[in-house]
């Protein structure tokens, strides 16, 4: 089932308008919200507007939340969010970001006590578009069990970095974790086991039953998914163990908020954490020239020997970006389920489904 | 096999005083080398010694080279290493990050036309002493296929990232392929297949033939090692590949330099490239507070429930720091050919072994 991008971005403008949120923050929220729905990501997209939902009745999110500063120079900003929105919050900190790096060379952002931002790349490509390098990371509720252990303790705690290129900027966007939760789901939808490796049952043990897992992550009954590199220490699982580590490092540790093992554990506040930051590559050297060396380095990845039987090496952010193109100006995919919560939330905010939303199925 | 630590360290500084590096250079080099030992990570240590002189001799590694500032801003140098030793350019840039780092909050340098700089983590725990988050990266000759390529286009490109806490300071470093090729030797040498998802043949299908796979990367015949997350995307070998591509941005692109693709190339140069990052992490807030914070995260890490049949979890750069205290006023072990190596290397430069080097078998 498809529904038009633009009659989507009306509606999601209306909804967060509903809330409560102010013009100008609907459009942002609805623009980071639809961008993951473009670039092919759907499960940070649409799909996603039943848990802001729950979070905002719940209160984890204050939609009249004002972010602010409350260490601040030259180069850097740690930000009190305030139980902001995430996506409110990470434009802020990015624009915080940018402006500093424009004038200092570089901008540090810390935040804390915000909520799920979306996708990252959202705001490193912020960076990219003033011709910086933009990095950004964030921590999540935990759902990742450090090697040898039994519990989960860290987050999907996605790194994102972004560098300008032509005719496709670099743009990395990626969980520390071997697969997301949604992952573990489809699996288990399609009652197939799961790979050796990705998951780990409450006695830490390696486990393939999906539903399981799943069962135990909602119940916080121990286990969960394995770092990037799988359980143990065999295919470098310690390896994606110390970048989610890495990640509350620089989210939740400097911003003196809460690391992954304490987020989401009461009912009125998440406390999620970000890490916002954009480098003037012009502090190294000549920028044309690094941009042309760094372009050529993509088109050379790109244009390497190909394994038998693929016809393509991609660099991160072109699939995306070539996936936005189609989608932009046409239509996004939804499935029934997340029409039906559309549904639901529409009606109780009394917002009108645009006629003829659904276009074909 | 062991050594005298001690004997070891008078023994390396004999043999680059014979090269003709500087007696102060000889102890900076040989102190970056042992530590490796020191640590562990025997593969980056003595053993690597005979490395060392083939660069040297083929000059490779030019030991009178003096590095050179190239672009500086506040925050940030690049330098051009003019084929000097790794260590020794990795020690400066590290110092100049530092310095940069406590009169300004950061300090990133690029550096290019290096050389082997031993292991990353000795340069990020030289900012982790004076208090400050330290981190590195390196590029290194191609060895890692691209997800769904057959031909190796970046190194093993090490991250290392080093924070501050007590009892003991987190100390990441790990190369972004899923091994590395010490790991495929081992293999061979037991005539053991290797798991799945660990390397590629010339066509860029998965191989689990360590022979084959090392004859290949030797005679660059195609194939190679798979990034961290294996050979594919099921497994998150696209994240892996992406991080690896992030190391030769920090490290080449920005600095100008050479990116793992062309590395090594030519007889008389290897164009390694590095990436040195000090922060004071006392720009986002107060940084008792902080330190605190990260050092009751890390004993929670370690506190958190084990898995069945495991009594321990580690949080990174625990065991090289115990491991250390062994090894410090004791011995280094090392085997037989490292030994015979050394031997060859001192009676060409005319150095004596001690007497009562070996002491044990």
């Amino acid at each position: 089932m498809y529904i038009d991008t633009e009659k989507a971005r009306d509606f999601c403008n209306a909804l967060f308008y509903a809330y409560g949120f102010s013009k100008d923050d609907s459009a942002v929220i609805t623009d980071v919200l639809l961008r993951a729905d473009l670039y092919g990501i759907e499960s940070h997209g649409i799909h996603r507007l039943v848990r802001y939902d729950e979070e905002i009745t719940a209160e984890q999110v204050d939609i009249n939340a004002k972010p602010e500063i409350v260490h601040e120079t030259g180069i850097s900003a740690c930000l009190e969010a305030n139980k902001a929105m995430g996506q409110l919050t990470g434009v802020q900190a990015m624009k915080i970001a940018v402006q500093k790096a424009k004038t200092s060379g570089c901008g540090m952002i810390t935040v804390r006590n915000s909520n799920h931002y979306g996708i990252a790349s959202y705001y490193t490509e912020m960076a990219a578009a003033q011709d910086l390098i933009g990095v950004s990371m964030t921590n999540t509720e935990a759902i990742c069990v450090p090697t040898f252990g039994a519990q989960a303790m860290t987050g999907t705690n996605a790194i994102a970095l972004a560098m300008p290129a032509d005719p496709c900027h670099f743009s990395y966007d990626a969980s520390t974790t071997v697969v997301p939760r949604g992952k573990l789901e489809v699996f288990n939808k399609n009652n197939e086991p799961l790979p050796d490796f990705w998951a780990l049952d409450e006695k830490g043990k390696p486990c393939t039953d999906a539903a399981l897992v799943i069962k135990n992550i909602i119940a916080k009954a121990g286990g969960g998914i394995a770092p990037l590199g799988g359980q143990g220490t065999l295919h470098g699982g310690h390896k994606g163990y110390g970048l989610s580590i890495i990640v509350d490092i620089f989210s939740a540790v400097i911003s003196s908020g809460l690391t992954s093992n304490y987020v989401n554990r009461k009912p009125d506040h998440t406390g999620i954490c970000h890490y916002f930051m954009a480098i003037d590559y012009g502090i190294f050297g000549d920028k044309t020239s690094i941009r042309k060396g760094m372009s050529q380095f993509m088109q050379e990845l790109r244009d390497s020997k190909k394994a038998e039987g693929e016809s393509r090496i991609y660099t991160h952010g072109e699939r995306a970006k070539e996936m936005m193109a189609q989608r932009i100006n046409g239509q996004i995919p939804v499935n029934e389920k997340t029409l039906k919560e559309m549904r639901t939330i529409a009606d109780k905010l009394g917002v009108k489904l645009p006629a003829s939303f659904l276009l074909s199925q």
